[in-house]
């Protein structure tokens, strides 16, 4: 078993806040990320697939493929992108990390050709991440 | 001479978008930066400031003091912001790299204790970046 | 499950020197980290928390709060320190990545306050690092 | 238990080319790394060894040992070499990064003197990589 | 006047071989940089231009049309290419970094349209780099 | 004209105390810098050469001529040293970036067998950084 990783950025301004709290509820609990005209990050979104390399191709996928599904099943919907205006999928959820990984992962799972997904991986900043393997 | 450079980060929205432009023509110009909902970025900063060491401390300027002089003048004005709409001075400016690194400029530049701002460097991204030595 | 995973910087010194063995063996078996006056490094410290995202503020642990925690538990304890002099808990070990990421886990597995904790990854240098995942 | 990685770097060119198909099919399936003169990378190699510390020296692995062994058993085998023709065991091999972190682990898992080979990673650009952990 | 920076990549092999000096010769003077078959690198190519913002877009130049400039003048003619055969315009010149940074000099300094091309550097890998200035 | 660099590391720990000030006075200049047993740090070293190519080469200068020069004149000083006391050169010196990047000037300025010495930089971290230029 191999585990093959493509890594690509997009862009994109959110807003953390929650509308069953008051607004002093979602500052105390959301901080400056809840502040009212959102923020903005470059994101990393890093996509695994696992699978047995092909014996003609030497390939378990081929990247540039797996590059051509990431760009357009997610990174057309979110890139410079307001994530919680823009996208409509999105309308009801709060928009962390935590649940755009199980987002994309809903994008991609049905979508990979050879292999199957094992890890999405989404980093807002250099310092921080977010993994998810699917429901197991 | 001693250069000494500070890096540091901001998150932040923003649109680009010029009021004397028609919609179309904003598109035109500035593609998917025109979005009306704006988009983000994790914006890198970096200071520099050049001058001779102080013969009793080694330092031409204290990182510690002028990392609190960069986050009191710019980052807490930027951080977690729209630049369109959440900072006052920006809202006649096209917040673009370009006009973003001269007005970092305007707000630093008198306010350096020791030796004196030789450079602004700001990224939008780890693959483009915009520098700024001041008027000449 | 999600894998949520911060990141922080510490800078310290130290030796590596058993004092069971005699000088000539620490060198050899040692070699430069032996040296009698230590040497440094900026440590790289990865915290990784598991849990479900928490539905009312989609977080399965606010970074915010894991930053202070891991701040006020690990980082004040050894930032700026000789790892061998200066760390009283750590005077009988030797400071080897390997042992300072099983100390780090100790002081951090009870104060995780929701979700718990997955991994502690240590690097040395961009070249090299060490995981620990606990006693399973 | 205890994983720890060690980091290197070899160049090294290569051709994706299946003997098996036309030259037209090669193009359709491998493209531009079809070209028949090859082209090159930067390759970067990770190898994780995992085990107990030794009580005496707190190593899993003395990293200077590590490196030694990734030296001569693999970078000195492929760096600045043409992976098709300078690489005997690798001429009926198609050099995909999936083949490659095969053959690095049969070059490595006897050759670890203390601990045992977790994992080889290896990276043909900064946003891709692929990784192996043995057959289980 | 503002510095305005893309950064892109290429991957290609090349030999480091001058047909003036016997093969000892080169291998003595090139080492293992004069392999027959060649090795590879993922190049990285940064181009500066600079001049002053337009004040209806606040760019100095798009960095969007700036970057298909690079990829047509530059990146289609060496992308997975071997530089000593591929490159009809190289093929009588030794394709060291400082070489290849004049060369691309020549290629671009004519084609950009806003602004005027200040630095090329080109980096073979994390630890060397090359820039050119061009004939001042 | 061709600048032409390479990137060296090497870890050492330091203390930031001049005996000119009480305990007091450098506690509060220096803060944790000045503490006792002193910190460390992985530094980067960048060194710059300009010139122009050899024809016959190609090259200013080769880099693995440069990098044997950097490792015997710089590194084998200071690597896994503590600066304060192991480097007789430098024990009466404020061991800052900005004291060591003139002194590392000192070393290697006359020691170029071809090109000159154009620029040395010293980052204590990712984040900070000192360039000196010689004297002009």
């Amino acid at each position: 078993m191999i585990y093959i990783s493509k890594i690509m950025h997009f862009s994109a301004s959110h807003r953390i806040y929650n509308p069953k709290f008051t607004d002093a509820e979602n500052t105390r609990i959301f901080k400056q990320c809840a502040n009212p005209n959102g923020h903005g990050h470059n994101f990393i979104l890093e996509v695994v697939v696992c699978g047995e390399p092909n014996p003609d191709t030497g390939y378990v996928i081929d990247l540039k493929e797996l590059k051509c599904i990431i760009q357009s099943e997610v990174i057309d919907l979110v890139d410079h992108k307001n994530l919680n205006i823009d996208v409509p999928a999105l309308q009801n959820v709060l928009p962390t990390s935590e649940n755009l990984v199980v987002f994309f992962w809903q994008l991609l799972a049905d979508k990979i050709p050879s292999g199957k997904l094992y890890k999405i991986k989404l980093s807002e900043s250099e310092h921080s991440s977010v993994e998810y393997y699917g429901e197991k």
